[in-house]
């Protein structure tokens, strides 16, 4: 059981028509919902409330970030940003999806662009375990398919993932690495690609699967502290 | 300019009609005509000779080994197999090429089955650069298309690449990590996909300029020896 | 609670009165209790048992594989090696310990000459954990300290780990990466190069605690398949 | 011939008599005098001057960036970090030395905190090569000393390297990643360890052989552009 925060920009689900359509109780609910019923403790921040809904208190009590945003990345507020790469640093797991590959807080982590090509189309993609042995990838067939989503192209400008878990191959001709393993700090890092508003992918049963075992393998592992500062020290021998 | 070696089975080529007709001089000749025309030294070793063309005096002139097989597996003698790795670990480059990822070179350096799926369908593959600022990588497209391949499946059994330069589109569905590179001792390694024997792939321009730079990315970089066993020292201090 | 294996060539401690002195019940007696009272369910084997003491029976009861050997590298037969690795293949996690750096399945794991330069003079080891978040470093100091060790210097012939937990510093001026984690097929294996015949090193707590964590973070995760041979397949798509 | 542009706050040096002793020209002068001799056409840029000295003519004819500061991190222009960054990302090589591990360029690229420990006290440093077969390591030996180094100790608060070069060990019982190679984009990064400036460092032939290899090793190889954007895209099947 793992204590999970979604953080949810939430402002196309009650902006427009075509996103409620599809999650009339906001992105977060079917993940929200999916969790829950895994075990997770969950609960959800959104950009209405105070400091984005990333208070100090609710980041203390989060083990894992679970992250959707998609029209307002420049309307984070830098201290927020900070205070999550220091949790990340710290331990905390965090999990961005889809969009929020262009977000503030995972391009600071990254340290690169995070840019790429998309198409808005309805098609088939086919998500491929390469790394059968990934606790992400744990009880998932060697391939499953989403029938509609947003293509995502290569190249991806990311740093080369620690590990790589998932490479997708879309109807059109593309590939994209969607899922990649980070740390930084004492946290891990699980960027995972699918995902859009208008497509119904967060219904996806293995989607669910997927972000379960990503939870779970994203938690905190240790207590040990990351410094931040350089400290002056005496000989250790 | 580099030196290289191209060591072929050479089997198909003589015994199947269908082989013959799309490599009527061996598939080391257009790889051959190729790396030379791009300026470097090339020889060409098969199986039918001493030692399957790898003797101790063409190893030793040899900076990088291009290799095709993919019917005798099991017919090359370890002590050769022995001699490879070996320079290998001294700083030879080695660039086993698709049915190669299967033989006892490849698989004694990887230390993994390096097993995968495939289907001989002449699809068609796209291959897309993940890795743009590779050197094997420059002057390329960002994706590339081989009109008539054999497919190969992930998951692909093998370590995960320390850089991985292409992942391949398939039409029938499926993806592959086709330009992976890996260091063993001093030796660097590029193991590219693409490649069959009665489809002309390797007269394919894009396939020599990925050759071509490959053959540059593996030439040795140091005369550093790489020790074999374990030796009494004195303190370095 | 993991099913471990300790694996012990057994062959020192009966024959040599100053190995004896320091493990008279075998190297294996107090990492086998250690690992017990950590709650791991814990058998050993040794190489004078049928089939060195690995029957496919035992291996399959295996989740983690504990092993030392230094004299008899090439005593082991390849049917054992070749079953060891296909176990690994398969998730088994493998816990190489400081001779076994030169033992047959771990060089074959690795593809590399795994050699290395030594010094046997009873001298001072401080281990830095340089992966704070890594979960073999949990719950352990920054640093930590065997007082009397074999020395064992770089240049370490391995590949290049897939993560570094620990680096040594050794009193006659050399260093060492003594923890280094790598992934073969779906299993986990943990180089950990502490450890000697006439040194008590496998008596210290804080190296329990290490491989405690260790046999924890190498239990399999996964009961997907790696597949060992080729196979033909239809479209996915 | 590579294009370097080193890059120097050049504040202690003068202000401060024991660093003007040991640095009467500048740090920047016997790095710059050292790559020259080599071959390299070298330009000096510094603090005083407009941008700090990166205006963007500077950097358009900079291939490698050589980079140390000290005491005035905070004092770097966000819009200059800005501009580093996005030349590293086109393919600008890039060599953070010593202190410049806690600088704004450094930090953005990394995505972590990039703290370490620290004690100025003239102490031994030998550093070992830990990858022998890399480009930065070519010419040198197994291990060399440098006689009065300012220690730097683990953990250094880094994402792991894609190549570790050097492993350096202290007199006091410490040890560093002392030599990191990384990419961001297109743009290769080694961070290297050794420097001070009251410590004569730079004055040793055996470091100016190390920045020579680097600089070599992080020049462009690519003109492939690295997207800042996201595209839309047609299918390219």
């Amino acid at each position: 059981m793992v204590s999970v925060t979604i953080w949810n920009e939430y402002i196309q689900e009650r902006a427009e028509d075509d996103v409620d359509a599809v999650y009339p109780d906001g992105i977060h609910a079917p993940i929200r919902d999916a969790l829950a019923a895994a075990g997770h403790e969950v609960r959800v921040a959104t950009y209405a409330e105070p400091d984005h809904g990333l208070t100090p208190d609710v980041l203390d009590e989060t083990e894992v970030l679970v992250y959707w945003e998609h029209r307002a990345h420049d309307h984070v507020d830098d201290a927020v940003v900070d205070r999550i790469c220091e949790r990340v640093y710290d331990g905390m797991g965090f999990i961005p999806l889809h969009s929020a590959h262009f977000s503030k807080p995972f391009k600071r982590l990254m340290g690169t662009p995070c840019s790429l090509d998309y198409r808005e189309s309805a098609e088939r993609e086919r998500l491929w375990t390469v790394d059968t042995g990934h606790p992400i990838a744990d009880g998932l067939d060697e391939s499953f398919v989403l029938p509609e989503t947003e293509m995502y192209s290569e190249p991806f400008a990311v740093p080369e993932p620690d590990r790589l878990v998932f490479v997708s191959w879309f109807e059109g001709g593309e590939v994209f690495r969607s899922g990649c393993c980070y740390r930084r700090g004492n946290g891990r890092i699980f960027y995972f690609r699918p995902g859009h508003e208008t497509y119904p992918v967060y219904e996806e049963p293995v989607v669910h699967e997927v972000l379960d075992n990503a939870v779970r393998w994203a938690a905190p592992r240790t207590d040990a502290p990351v410094a931040r500062d350089n400290s002056a020290v005496e000989p250790a021998e």
